[in-house]
């Protein structure tokens, strides 16, 4: 059935039934919720904790294609792309707001779908969706609002602006792992089952680094920002609200051997430039980051050094320390890629 | 300028800059944010209080069309109608995200004129814009999230569910005005001055009731939504959550001078059916609404009664009593008007 033959209501209906059946007494969020979907605004008790709140757009034909994502995967990915921005706050998530562009055509069942992708995440997040909106549009688009706190009773949290020389660049997990998967799902390319797999999970099914984010501010680190956009352009992006500049030692950039295997030396471009890891850079003394890579499950790899001159720049250099250029840096919505 | 010349962390940054010329030190709101535009998330420091959340979007040749609208209108009503949500529940809004598709030939001061009308509606309201986002689109849209709080040390809210039988049903402010608004621009009509204005500015620049929603809380009612949809569909709406059907007589419909004068017998129908007055309905104890019109510097209008049978509907009565059919209910996003 199409969306425009059900209704706006009657898709909200089905929508909150599922968001109900969701319902986890044993979650914080869903304990303290007041009102939930059905009335003009959400209502859940205050904590004294820091407050934290984002929001995050996927539009069809600029941030997804259904040709290469499922439905339900998309849903899984709109709302992990607005828990990755709270893990690099060191923050706990804890309601969200789903707003919907729909064009009249649409599926029913595929709004069912995303909503299945979508409560997975929120289930294993800890996180209750507490409002949306439905609107008709040409294109699909998913915007979620995502509010949360900071979870330790000081209040304390990550920022970008806080990297100080001296400071260095640690980042979490793999990088280059989504890119290499739209590549594999744009260019139709076959691997091994295993290498496949690998490569679509990260793009199709983004783990947001929550657990990592709060250890980071448990350990003592005060500055992280998450992988969006791209390795170079998100390290810039922190470079830039610091003041300071960087250096990358390219030889270090974990790069998982699925991708090697698959894409040889483009692992390397991948890495530095491919968006849409959502694994997070973070940057601390060397011995809070010994801290944190003792204290983590999940692995931490050095990447480099913050660094007072040149500040807003960063400077690739290999294994004898020259310098090498990078190819691409990270992704500009309006502008499309850029030199 | 177009945004795909600029780019989107130009355009961040003028509008960055133009939100923080707006800061107000003077609002709450402002004083206890901690980290606003330019990180991960915004921060700011929780309260006691229960917190409200809602998330609304306007869309281009859904919601809005540039011939009829100014950009900086469509930014002054974009976080207006989330605003009267905060209303419809009494509270006072504290925070909201932005988050805006933009075809890339949009005009950059466009752009600007956009946040200009949202930053006056903000500054008027105490509200702080945090964080949003900007993603390429075919077509613009405006998807504004607002958080806020009670704002009574009690944690009192108005809701659509708590009607009951025998609550006589009030309205603030008049009904139909913003319709005869967007009848008058769409198709050009001509009035003097005085009318034109008043239809134009009910259309382009509602003002949400906040004030009244706030003083409804204070004197004890219970029950409440605003009116976006129109007064039969929002009506509807809150008969459906309560479980109680409406009767509501017809002639008792606040309705402007400027509607009659400029629609005739059409304005009963922009008043029954025309969405967009963003006014309050309420429900109460008739001593409880007397004390309302009473404390309150705003019309307030007793319209009806809710009744215990036939839950769920509104019976449209004349002065005699007799019932008489609406011709059209409110709006569908998918399946458009229905009759």
């Amino acid at each position: 059935m199409k969306v425009s033959e059900l209704g706006q209501f009657g898709l909200i209906d089905i929508v909150a039934k599922m968001i109900e059946e969701a319902r986890d007494e044993q979650a914080d969020s869903w304990r303290n919720l007041l009102t939930g979907i059905g009335d003009d605004c959400a209502v859940w008790r205050g904590g004294i904790d820091n407050q934290l709140a984002k929001v995050d757009c996927q539009v069809e034909g600029v941030h997804f294609n259904l040709d290469i994502i499922s439905w339900e995967d998309l849903g899984w990915k709109s709302l992990a792309v607005n828990l990755s921005d709270i893990a690099a706050m060191g923050g706990i998530p804890q309601y969200a707001l789903v707003s919907l562009g729909l064009p009249p055509h649409t599926e029913v069942e595929n709004v069912v779908s995303l909503y299945k992708g979508m409560l997975k995440i929120a289930k294993s997040s800890g996180i209750a969706i507490v409002g949306g909106n439905m609107s008709g549009s040409s294109r699909i688009f998913v915007d979620i609002s995502v509010i949360g706190k900071t979870g330790n009773p000081e209040g304390k949290y990550l920022s970008r602006s806080s990297a100080q020389p001296g400071d260095r660049i640690a980042v979490t997990g793999w990088l280059g792992t989504a890119a290499a998967g739209l590549e594999m799902l744009t260019h139709h390319l076959e691997f091994e089952a295993k290498i496949s797999y690998c490569l679509s999970q990260a793009f199709s099914r983004p783990q947001p680094r929550l657990e990592e984010g709060r250890l980071l501010v448990k350990e003592g680190v005060r500055t992280a920002i998450d992988i969006s956009d791209g390795l170079l352009a998100d390290l810039d992006h922190l470079c830039q609200a610091s003041a300071v500049g960087a250096v990358v030692e390219i030889e270090k950039l974990p790069i998982r051997d699925e991708v090697t295997s698959a894409f040889g030396e483009k692992s390397f471009e991948m890495a530095l430039s491919g968006g849409e890891d959502y694994q997070l850079i973070f940057t601390a003394r060397p011995e809070v980051i010994e801290k944190v890579q003792r204290s983590s499950a999940y692995p931490v790899t050095i990447l480099g050094e913050i660094v007072a001159q040149n500040a807003g720049q960063i400077i690739l250099i290999n294994q004898e320390g020259k310098r090498v250029r990078p190819k691409a840096f990270g992704w500009d919505h309006f502008k499309g890629r850029e030199g």
